[in-house]
């Protein structure tokens, strides 16, 4: 398995994501097909959970994680040859599987990548029993899904052939970007019944997104690559500026994105009361006026489509999508920081700069 | 840490499970502290989910996973210090308290070694919520700190200061056990409403409890103690074979035991229709009119006491009691055997007598 240098740097970075998409696919696809025969001699009903959670895993997810994994293995060890860690970029995907089926149990969510998720798929069996039993166990299935996924992700990640000192320190940040994660989920599930911390909507960007999905991926690649402390913590860095401000873009396109392109309402967020960074900033800033009416609208679900939109231009008019804009223009101007101090080729840079530019200048 | 090891090989039985379970307690009360310290610095309320999931663990919990690591090391071994291998039995508390807060969600229980459990406590705040949003919180934060538990006990399971193969072959014997402990919770839960299998109950002894159990801590311990695969396939039969008659022990007192003793409930099996071996040999020997009478009373919620002892009466006549009684003696005497060819002294023997006596000769 090895990269094609092309002439030009940014076809390079693209052809390496969809490289790496079809490695961790293959790799994945053969993985679940051994894990379903295995459970399948357990019980055919132990086959049938890994199945569902086998064809959730290939129905959807662009592999962002294990492409980071390799993006910092490939241009911190100045090596194209990236198989030998392909166990730990899987491993990035398998946690975040596992997560995203116990968040759509937290969401009531049974649909997940435009089709049925592991709870979706249980709740079209046993239509005899009543609805309370069947979504009961619909969600006990997905929760023992994610349980052995996030399990399972530990085991893969040991098996990229390091040495014993190099696997600890992976380890170690795996362990911490799912100890954070679990945070970030508790603290943002939690902000919908309690009061927040001024800083709440940052604090989830960071520990929710940033830390799981970026500063871990990306550190156990260049880890991998064996860089010394220095740089990890420039990388830690890196991950952590992109990562929250892609989730503040991401808030931004809930919002004010376009439908049709996103593929996400831009009702939810409202609707639902989300205490993001805009609607934070949108405190800090409005007049009372703007706020008196703006929360006749947020968080009341009778609200219709045309007040939602006033909400949306009361949002608009207080200058908060602004605010939002120069905060994700701060994070960027940090990670080129970081980037900055990055010892690699041009060909690697320009392999960040369009993780950034996919991070953070989307619309979708 | 060594152990004193007195005249009669017994009491040094005794005392190695209480000199393991203070180490292991005493670890797990420093791991408790600093993971609620880094978890505050998250968020105060992670703090709190960290110290509800301290609670219970401190609350309860006779650590028999952790001794039959420290166990298995030390007769293999042939090492009194057990130290280096305090991780890897902490990692055998900890999978076991995050699976237990995960089942308790599944069994719908708040309460757990006479306390209440992570939902359990999460249920005591949030009073002003909506019934069903309390429960759907309250469950979710149990689920999170299992979450978590499952993925930091991968990583104490590592800091054990082994070779790297030998960690490898530790993490693919506890990898194993957690995968068979899903697939086993998934059978059991699902065949509540389902056909099952007429050795369902033997599937889900071995693979929910067997392996979890007793496998996995014993192989644990022994492959820490550098064991090769015949000794490793041994102590693998004899843990299958006290961990299934364990659980064929634990269903007959959970029909037949005394309850002030046992401190469980002797009606709810039968209420909830349970698929013990002790049913499946009853549906296999009873008379047509007994089975009639008798599934007048079992799984039917309305059932009186005096109906469920005469249910009870009807199983105890049929003889499935001593079918019960056979398969464990049998199950006995496998343990037996592949204990006659562990190659250890007549100190650890007895040692592994005391388990066995522990597990199956037992009224509690």
């Amino acid at each position: 398995m090895s990269l094609t240098h092309s002439t030009s740097d940014e076809t390079t970075a693209v052809t390496l994501l969809a490289t790496v998409k079809r490695s961790v696919d293959d790799y994945l696809a053969d993985y679940f097909d051994t894990q379903i025969a295995l459970a399948s001699q357990i019980s055919p009903r132990y086959g049938q959970l890994w199945q569902a959670t086998a064809d959730l895993s290939i129905a959807g997810g662009k592999r962002l994680r294990p492409y980071m994994v390799v993006l910092a293995y490939v241009a911190f060890s100045e090596s194209n040859e990236y198989e030998s860690v392909l166990p730990a970029a899987a491993a990035c995907e398998l946690i975040h599987q596992g997560i995203l089926m116990h968040d759509d149990i937290i969401d009531r969510d049974d649909v997940r990548y435009g089709t049925n998720n592991v709870s979706g798929q249980y709740m079209q069996t046993y239509h005899e029993l009543e609805d309370s039993d069947r979504r009961h166990f619909a969600n006990a299935a997905a929760m023992l899904g994610g349980d052995v996924l996030i399990s399972e992700s530990h085991r893969l990640l040991q098996q990229c052939g390091a040495d014993r000192t190099t696997q600890l320190k992976v380890l170690d940040i795996f362990s911490t970007s799912v100890n954070h994660v679990v945070g970030g989920e508790l603290i943002d599930v939690e902000a919908a019944f309690t009061e927040t911390s001024t800083d709440h909507s940052l604090i989830v960007a960071r520990y929710k997104t940033a830390s799981y999905s970026y500063v871990g991926p990306l550190c156990i690649g260049a880890q991998l690559a064996g860089v010394d402390g220095k740089t990890l913590a420039l990388i830690k860095r890196f991950g952590e500026a992109v990562g929250t401000a892609f989730q503040l873009k991401d808030d931004l396109l809930g919002t004010f994105g376009d439908e049709t392109t996103t593929g996400k309402s831009t009702t939810t967020d409202l609707l639902e009361a989300k205490r993001t960074y805009l609607i934070e900033q949108f405190e800090l800033i409005a007049t009372t006026e703007s706020k008196n009416e703006f929360h006749n609208y947020f968080g009341v679900h009778g609200s219709t489509d045309q007040e939602i939109n006033r909400a949306k231009t009361i949002l608009r008019a207080s200058g908060a999508i602004e605010k939002v804009e120069q905060k994700i223009a701060s994070y960027k101007q940090e990670a080129l920081e970081a980037l900055d101090n990055f010892n690699i080729t041009s060909s690697a840079r320009s392999q960040f700069e369009l993780l950034i530019n996919m991070s953070i200048d989307r619309v979708k």
